[in-house]
């Protein structure tokens, strides 16, 4: 089977890698690079050569960003080819679309890659999904937050020194915000969302980073037997779903409190199989691009899948309903001091508990929100 | 497709369950049970009868035991009909001769509910496969043991009223010797390694388990920032492999140290996609009756699973050499103090540790020994 990589950075030279040296039987046949770049005679700068191949059977992704990816894998999926992408932005942005379009022309879309990197996690939910509903859906899925959360607890770092480590080490970028400010997460929550619940996820989710995390924070909470990751989250149930991101305080004895570095680790729960949790790298050429060679090798060996989100699932915020913590200067509304400066607040949604903390933000831009455990 | 059920205990009614409510298109048809328990006209006590049948596309046994289960797998797969076990102790014996006749008659083998329940582990071992060699594999594969060492831990319990509150819950047998002489972790170490390396598993590996696992252990070993898990362990390297059941002194921040109550966490460790871990409910009627379905659904799908083990790794049991702890009021030989009645000995096979342990424990039957972190 011969296939195209449109982008050729960190994860289309890792495919490339990985392709040439252990999957025989699949070539990559043309690669879409920049016109100074043109290094290797599969590459062009034209992509519609590569889209009006017709030995081009399969067309990986891995540009990154909204555009032009969202009009190539459209152009794509058009043409019959099947999509492979490790772009979560931009199937978070237009997963509907493309799952639409790739039904209408016969072809498959995979998105392994676009989340949790070498973890098998689409797979999982889409496995699990053969017999089970998935109930929820949580985890740590982003691996540069993690790493800067762990630096601060374990080595008792600020958070502008951990930060300034992880984007000496490649795990951040140099500006950092999508990352600490839980966007990365959100599109992650979304894809994930869209693979479990069977439904065109809303993108306007609450969204809370890290951005304000003090040491002294994870201090507070260390004291009470817990500590703190950011979370992307979904829930199902009764024809509705919830998602959200924000820090979540967990107890120091579990297994998210223990991932260490830039490590990912997402669980979810089904019926008849229970909770199932998946850890891994999150990232990295050859982990990610593990993951799309094996959506390749799926192709390859004959999978067909599709997303159909006709099934109607209401967006419900409120099945999401916990208690908040807030650390701030002054007290936010609803809310009943905890100790000197900390805040708590009972039994919010998501958006209502991201409202109130917006507001505090005006007047104390350090402030810090996580949510509480369920069980209170 | 039409199945059978040989035995309708836990795993077997789980199966049922599922499949009747969340698998149409599958349909058990027959169930093997004994004559006193002939409740449904699905039902039969002679297995001929269900194994001359041609309408029974796929058998799954579910019976435990080596025997009749080993005689009725061999029938069936002769018989030109696929097979899915959850018995992992008839895989661990006779893993070769089912994947020869399965090969031979044309059909698939499938034993994913043998090792680790509802997780998918030898399925996502075999996907890691299709890329990458597995270079190690290792973890916590046995439920009761995890619950006893953890009650130990954490509500700081002798190792009999560990047992006894797991006895209680259903954890462990009456007899439990096959979970903590790490009987049942040996089998699943034995299969995990025949789909991990393509080698017919030897079966005399060392094994070690935890009945003489004493508090004072874990306290010992919490003041140095470890803990004991029970594990399962397999390497490969050059042509060879080697394996090992016994408890390893683990760090207590790591993932494998927060695993709680009767959960299973085993990870393997991939040239491209790096560390794989993966958590959940390793028994119990329905993540075990999940994994079976799975299965199930896989052959209805067409999916062929084989097993070669031709490839000729070597057993090296050096591969896994390092340094071990034991605890013991007499010094073993080869042994240097680490502190009173403590001793470490160094750069150890496993096997040399296991030879010099069931010395010490002719003088001290109340002797424990655990393997330390490979880091020192």
């Amino acid at each position: 089977m011969k296939i195209a990589l449109l982008g050729y950075g960190t994860v289309g030279r890792g495919v490339d890698g990985i392709i040439r040296s252990r999957v025989p039987g699949v070539e990559v046949a043309r690669i879409l690079e920049l016109p100074d770049r043109l290094t290797d005679d599969r590459m062009t700068s034209d992509c519609a050569c590569i889209l009006s191949d017709p030995s081009i059977e399969l067309v990986v992704e891995c540009m990154g960003g909204i555009e032009p990816a969202h009009t190539y894998i459209a152009q794509a999926l058009a043409a019959g080819k099947h999509v492979v992408t490790s772009n979560k932005a931009v199937v978070a942005a237009y997963f509907g679309e493309f799952a639409s379009l790739a039904d209408e022309h016969g072809v498959s879309f995979l998105i392994e890659a676009s989340v949790g990197g070498g973890i098998p996690w689409i797979a999982s939910i889409e496995k699990v999904r053969r017999i089970d509903e998935v109930r929820s859906f949580s985890g740590i899925m982003n691996g540069t937050t993690n790493y800067i959360i762990d630096s601060m607890r374990r080595d008792e770092l600020d958070f502008d020194v951990a930060l300034g480590r992880a984007q000496e080490l490649g795990y951040a970028e140099r500006d950092p915000s999508a990352d600490i400010d839980g966007i990365d997460v959100a599109n992650k929550t979304i894809i994930s969302a869209c693979v479990a619940f069977d439904v065109d996820c809303v993108r306007d989710l609450p969204v809370t980073g890290i951005r304000t995390l003090a040491k002294a924070d994870l201090e507070f909470f260390a004291a009470r037997g817990l500590t703190v990751k950011l979370f992307g989250r979904g829930m199902s149930k009764d024809g509705c779903y919830a998602v959200a991101v924000e820090p979540v305080a967990i107890p120091l004895l579990s297994l998210e409190a223990a991932v260490p570095s830039n490590f990912n680790l997402v669980s979810l729960e089904g019926f008849t199989v229970g909770p199932l949790k998946f850890y891994g790298q999150g990232a990295g050429s050859l982990p990610t691009g593990n993951a799309v060679v094996q959506d390749v090798i799926d192709v390859a060996h004959g999978r067909i899948q599709r997303y159909d989100f006709s099934r109607g699932l209401k967006y419900d915020p409120s099945l999401l309903t916990g208690d908040y913590v807030i650390r701030s200067s002054v007290a936010p509304s609803h809310s009943e001091g905890w100790a000197p400066g900390v805040w708590r607040l009972r039994s919010l949604t998501p958006p209502q508990a991201r409202q109130i903390y917006e507001k505090v933000l005006q007047e104390d831009a350090s402030a810090f929100m996580a949510a509480l455990p369920q069980e209170g």
